[in-house]
């Protein structure tokens, strides 16, 4: 066996689940309106969660947040969009709970897609990169 | 005139240089060595400018940064990648300076090609974005 070998080993470390030699490249992407932001990942995810529980309550309570700072997000969201991407409904068989508009489901949708793209591309970049990297070592 | 061309004048505030009413989507890129950063948009700036003046200092003074904190930035990179991104020249027309090595303008290029890619993508969703959002105002 080489000698490189022992410098090359890929170990994860457990803590934070990342080999500390890879080079990892990330992006996050947001969606202000003017110069006021809109939308990031955090509200992003809200919105994901109430599309999937239907209930403010159950979302907040996934990402660990009160019912009212959730709340104050949507509402926040609602007012800065041309129309709600949230909405309470009644009735029905649940009693009435909280749903994506369809506008809600564009934007969700819209935001996860450009991140699945950038993520892809990122990913060949990073490769690219620790591929170059990995070359100057030997 | 229909009524609603109030509504959507475009207006770009002066002190934001941004429309008020448009939705923009940005992206921020980085990367980390295992959980730790190793290059963002300031350093990437910094490795440009260092390219370009062939002088950390001239660089620094560029970002408004002082020469300590800018070599700390380029010595923390140059400790972190496998090879150094930044090197001392001696001699020469200039009398020396900094240049950026093979390896650092090769990170530079890939950071910038990456951004650049994500930026066109971004433009294309914003588009559709504001477009759609038109669309329920009108």
């Amino acid at each position: 066996m080489k000698s490189r070998n022992k410098q090359q080993s890929i170990k994860i470390d457990p803590k934070t689940n990342k080999n500390p030699n890879y080079y990892y490249i990330h992006a996050r992407v947001w969606i202000d309106k003017g110069d006021k932001s809109f939308l990031g990942r955090g509200r992003i995810d809200l919105l994901e969660l109430i599309d999937r529980f239907g209930s403010i309550s159950e979302a907040a309570r996934a990402m660990k947040m009160s019912y009212r700072h959730a709340w104050e997000l949507v509402d926040s969201m609602n007012q800065q969009a041309p129309q709600p991407l949230v909405k309470k409904t009644t009735g029905g068989k649940g009693g009435g709970g909280t749903q994506l508009t369809p506008i809600g489901k564009t934007i969700l949708t819209l935001y996860k897609d450009a991140h699945e793209k950038i993520d892809t591309l990122l990913l060949q970049l990073e490769k690219k990169l620790n591929t170059e990297f990995q070359k100057l070592k030997e």
